[in-house]
C-alpha cells in the first residue's frame, strides 16, 4: 500500500507492496471485525459494523462503514458460509449498525495509497463478491434484501445494487449516491455504472444526472428513477424489512430443514515457493515467473448418496478441492504479482474423477451437491478472470476428466503429450468429457467453455458430446479440437521450455489486455460488461493523473485542496 | 505529435499537440497521396501505395505501406465516395502496389511520438473507418475483397479483417500477423482481437498462438485457422481475385446503372472560435469549454421524387447536413481536445423537417436515399462514440423532428423549455417523432436509441410510437420520458448555466469513462465490443510504462535496444 506515483519505479513499488500485503482469504465469523452474521430460521442478518481501527494495512481508518480488502474478505466468507452452512437461510438481510450511514464505499485513503495492481485486484475481488450475491439469488434460492437504514454512497450503493431488493428509509436524510465522478475523478467501478443501466435499467440520462449529483437521490425520486425498490418512513422501516424478508423467503426453493456443512479451516503448508493443500499443490518457479498447480484426483470411491456427502462435509473431494483452488487463485492474485503464468497439471486416475463427476450430476438436485457444482462454476469463472496466462499440460498419469477437463477449456492453451515418455511405462494420457462440460459450468458470457471455444464450429460441440465417458487420446483430442498442440516425447520438453520462456518475455500488460479480449468471445452479459468494459475503463482512469497524481482527486480528497485536472478530452 | 511522457505536464503537451495538429478530413481522390481509386463497371480497385514522405506530421516516414491519420483520412474518403459516387460498384478490391507487403500497419514511430489523446482518437477513427467497410457490405451491397498480395502485419491485417473476403497469396513468404504484443507491448486494437474471435471465430487458443507469433501464419494453416478465406499460388492470384470479385458482385443488390452523386467540397467558413457550414454552425465558448452545434432545418420543400434528389446531388438537405455534421465531429475530436461539452440546438420548422423525413422513409429503397439514411446512421454512431459530453437544448424556434429528434436520444441529457421565453412571442417548442426514430438508425448495440433509452420500460417505446407525426410539447415530452428536464423560463437560464459550469468542473477522464458505460446499455455487438472492451484495454495499455515510457516497447522499437518491462501483473 505504497505511493501510487506511476511514473516512479513501478517494479520496486509493486514488489514492495506485494511484500507488505500477504493477504489471507481464510477467516471465520468468530474472527470477523467488521460484520455480524446471525441467523434465525429462514432469515439471516448480516450487519455491517466496520471497525475504524481494523484496516488491513496501516495508514488509514475505516470511518463511516467504509471498506478495504479486509472488510470484503469477511463479506466473501459470510456469503460462502451462508450457502454451505445455512441451507435453511432463504433471505439475507444486509443492514448497517452505524447510525445514518449504511456504507460509505471503498475507503478513499486506502485507494489513494494503494498501488495500481492492488487497486485493480481489489476492484476485481469486490466485483466477484458482489456477483456471488447475485448468484446466490439466481441459482441457489438465497436472496439478499438490502435494508438501507442510512445513506449508501459510492461502493456502498454498489453493494446494494448487487442485492435483489432495496428498501431505503425515508427519513429526510438517507440517500443513495455515486459521488465517485464528482468527488474522486474515478468511476463507480464495482459494477455501479453497469448495474444502473443494465440491471436496474435506469434511463441513461437520469443515470447521467444521478452519477454527477454528489449528494445523491433520496425518497420518492429514488423509487421513480428505479434506484431503489421501495422507500419507507423510519417508523415503519423495521417492520417492512421483516415483512419483505418473509415474502422473499416464500419464493425460495431451499430446504426448510437446517443442518448445513461446516467450512472448516483449510489445511495448508505454506513455504516460500510452495503451498501444499490436501488436493492441490502450488510450486513457484521464480526464475521463469510461473506457478504449477498440481491437482490430485480422488483417492477414494465416490459416495453412494448425498447423505454420505453431508456426513463427510467439506472433506468431500470436489468441495475440498474447489475451496483450495479458490484460495490458491486469490493468493496468487494478491500475493504473487510477479508470477505471470499459471500451469495446470493433474495426477490421478480419470476413472476415479469420472465416478465423482457422475455422482455430482446424478445428485445435482440435492442442495449440497448443487452448492458444490455452483462453487465450481464460480471458481472456474475466477480462473477465467485471473489476469495471468494459463496453460494446461496433459501428461501420462494425469486425470483430466469431466470437472477437471473443464480446466482444459478455461486455459489459454493446452499441450497434450502424444504417447508416453521414454523410459516411463505410465500409459499415455487420455482426457474424458462428461455432462459437466456441456451445461452446468457456464462462463460469465453465459456460454459453456466448449461453446465459446467452438463459436465458429457449433458442430464441433456436438461431435465432442458424442465422446462423453470415453477415453480420448492425444490424436483424437487434436482432431476434436479439444487441445491446442500434441507434441510427442521428442519435442515435448523443448516446446514447453520455449513456450514458458517466450511467454515470460512479453509485456505483462499486453498479455492482460490480449487475454481479456480473447477469452470472452460471443455474447456479453452484465458480468462480462462489468469485467470487460467497466473495469477496463476504470483501470485506465486508475492510471490517469487526474485521479492518481499528487494533484489528482483521489490524493487530494479530504485535504481541503481542490484537485487539478488536465481538461483535455482524449 | 509530441513526446508522450505521460508523467509530464499533460496540459501543456496536449495543448501544444492540438495546436500542431489542425487536421482536415476533407480530401478528394485527385489529391490522394497514398491510395489509388479506379473503377471499372461493378468492380473498383483501391490500391494502397503509401508515400513514404507523405506523413501527416514531421518525424517519421511511412515505410512499407504503414499508415498514419493522413493515410486513413484518404481511406475514409474513398469508402464514402464509393457509396455515393459509384452506385454501380458492387465489389471493391483492396490490394497493395508495394511488392511483398500489403500493409505493415500503423506507423510505429508515429505512435511512439503521439500524445495519448492522439493515439486514442486515431484508433477510434480507424476503427470507425473499418466499421464503415463492414457497413457497406452488410447494408449497401458493396462488398470488400482483400487481395493480400503480400504480408499484412498488425493494423494491416486488421484492415483486412474488416473486409468480407480475404485471399492470401501462397508464395512461401506472404503471411498475416499480429505482432503488436510481442514487438510493441500494445494490443491489436483496431478491432483485431475482437474480429479474430467474434467475427472470424478463430478458436481462442489458436488466436492466442497467432497473436504471440511475431512472424504470423501463412499458407494452408492461415486457412485452417480461419485467418483468411483462401490461399492461392502467385501464378493464379490475379485471376482468382478477379473471379472472386465477379462472384461477389453477383450477390449485390446495387443498381447496374452508373450515375452517382458527386461529393463536392464542403462550404466552410472557419474562424478561430467558429465554423459556418451551410446547415450547421459551430461556435465555441472557450471559457466554459463547450461548443454549440446549431443545426438549421431545410429552407425549401422536400423533393417530389428521388430523381429530383439525384439532380440536386449533395445539396439535398439531409445529405448536405450529415456531411457537415460528420466533418464537425471529426474536427472537434482532433482539433479541439479541450472542448468537453457539445451542445446541440436547432433552428427551423419541425414541419419542414418532417416533410424531408417522410420523403426519406417513403423512398428508402432508392439507392441514394438508402445511402443518405445509412450515412446518418453512421454519423449518429460517431456522435454516440465521441468522448465529449453531449446536451441538447430544445427552445422556441427549434425543429427537432424525426431525423433531428434522433439527436435528442443520442445526447447525454436534453433540456426542453416549458413554454415561451418572456418578451418573445416565438411559440413554445415542440418535438416530433417519425419512423426514423423506430428502426432505420440503430446504435452500435443493435437497438434503436429509444429502445436503449427505455430498456427498463419497453411499453414506453410503444407509447412514444403512438405520437408519431404529432407535436409534443414539453409537458408531454416529460411524461413520455423523451427529455430529461423541462425547466420554465424562470429557471432556464440559471439551470443551463449551472449545468455547463458543473460539467466543466469534472475530470474529463471520469466523464469519458462514465459516458462510455452509460450510453451503451443492453446487448453488445462486434462494434460495441471493439469500442468498449478492446479500446478501453488499449487505452489503458497506452498509459502503461511497458508500452509508452522511454524504455517501453513503442519507444524502443527499431532502436536495437530491448524494451524493459515491469514484470508484475495487475
Amino acid at each position: 500500500m505504497l505511493n501510487p506515483d506511476h511514473s516512479a519505479d513501478m517494479a520496486r513499488e509493486d514488489a514492495a507492496s506485494a511484500d507488505a500485503m500477504q493477504l489471507d482469504f481464510q477467516t471465520h465469523p468468530q474472527r470477523y471485525r467488521h460484520w455480524k452474521l446471525t441467523t434465525s430460521g429462514a432469515i439471516a442478518n448480516l450487519d455491517m459494523d466496520v471497525s475504524e481501527d481494523g484496516a488491513a494495512f496501516p495508514g488509514y481508518e475505516l470511518k463511516l462503514n467504509s471498506y478495504d480488502i479486509g472488510v470484503d474478505i469477511e463479506l466473501y466468507d459470510a456469503i460462502q458460509r451462508l450457502r454451505f452452512e445455512h441451507p435453511e437461510v432463504k433471505t439475507v438481510v444486509v443492514a448497517s449498525n452505524k447510525p445514518t450511514m449504511f456504507c460509505a464505499g471503498a475507503n478513499i485513503r486506502m485507494l489513494a495509497g494503494a498501488s495500481h495492481g492492488h487497486k485493480v485486484n481489489f476492484c476485481k475481488f469486490t466485483n466477484e463478491t458482489r456477483n456471488a450475491i447475485e448468484d446466490a439469488g439466481e441459482y441457489s434460492g438465497q436472496r439478499y434484501l438490502c435494508a438501507l437504514n442510512g445513506t449508501a454512497a459510492g461502493g456502498g450503493y454498489e453493494l446494494a445494487l448487487a442485492m435483489d431488493y432495496l428498501i431505503l428509509v425515508d427519513d429526510g436524510n438517507a440517500a443513495v449516491s455515486l459521488p465517485e465522478i464528482s468527488l474522486l475523478a474515478v468511476l463507480p467501478g464495482t459494477g455501479g455504472l453497469t448495474r444502473l443501466v443494465d440491471k436496474r435499467k435506469v434511463r441513461r440520462d437520469l443515470a447521467d444526472v444521478f452519477c454527477t449529483v454528489e449528494e445523491g437521490v433520496k425518497g420518492q425520486r429514488a423509487v421513480d428513477w428505479r434506484l431503489v425498490d421501495e422507500t419507507v418512513p423510519s417508523s415503519q422501516f423495521a417492520q417492512r424489512v421483516a415483512e419483505r424478508a418473509e415474502e422473499m423467503s416464500r419464493m425460495s426453493d431451499r430446504p426448510d430443514a437446517s443442518g448445513g456443512v461446516q467450512l472448516t479451516p483449510l489445511s495448508r503448508l505454506i513455504k516460500a515457493d510452495s503451498i501444499e493443500y490436501d488436493w492441490l499443490g502450488l510450486s513457484i518457479d521464480r526464475n521463469n515467473r510461473n506457478v504449477t498447480l498440481l491437482i490430485k484426483g480422488p483417492d477414494t470411491e465416490a459416495p453412494d448418496n448425498p447423505a454420505e456427502v453431508i456426513a463427510m462435509g467439506d472433506r468431500f473431494w470436489p468441495l475440498a478441492l474447489v475451496r483450495e483452488l479458490d484460495d490458491a487463485l486469490l493468493h496468487l492474485r494478491f500475493n504473487e504479482a510477479d508470477i505471470g503464468t499459471i500451469i495446470i497439471r493433474s495426477a490421478g486416475t480419470g476413472d476415479a474423477v469420472k465416478e465423482y463427476d457422475e455422482f455430482l450430476q446424478r445428485n445435482r438436485d440435492n442442495w449440497l451437491i448443487r452448492e458444490t457444482i455452483l462453487y465450481w462454476k464460480r471458481t472456474l469463472k475466477r480462473l477465467d478472470l485471473t489476469s495471468r496466462t494459463s496453460f494446461a499440460f496433459i501428461e501420462p498419469g494425469s486425470c483430466f476428466a469431466g470437472l477437471l477437463a473443464e480446466l482444459l477449456f478455461a486455459v489459454d492453451r493446452s499441450y497434450m503429450l502424444d504417447g508416453q515418455f521414454e523410459d516411463d511405462d505410465t500409459p499415455a494420457a487420455t482426457i474424458m468429457l462428461s455432462e459437466s462440460n456441456f451445461g452446468p459450468l457456464p462462463m460469465s458470457n453465459g456460454l459453456t467453455r466448449l461453446q465459446t471455444r467452438f463459436l465458429g464450429e457449433p458442430d464441433s460441440v456436438a461431435a465432442a458430446k458424442g465422446y462423453i465417458g470415453r477415453e480420448i487420446d492425444a490424436g483424437l483430442a487434436a482432431r476434436l479440437g479439444l487441445v491446442t498442440f500434441t507434441p510427442d516425447d521428442i519435442d515435448w520438453e523443448d516446446e514447453i521450455r520455449m513456450l514458458l520462456e517466450e511467454r515470460a518475455s512479453f509485456s505483462p500488460d499486453a498479455l492482460v489486455g490480449m487475454e481479456a479480449n480473447l477469452r470472452f468471445a460471443g455474447p456479453e452479459t452484465l458480468e462480462t460488461k462489468i469485467f470487460g468494459r467497466l473495469s477496463a475503463w476504470q483501470n485506465w482512469i486508475f492510471q490517469r493523473p487526474n485521479a492518481v497524481s499528487d494533484a489528482g482527486a483521489l490524493r487530494r480528497y479530504g485535504s481541503g485542496l481542490r484537485p487539478e485536472y488536465d481538461k483535455n478530452r482524449v
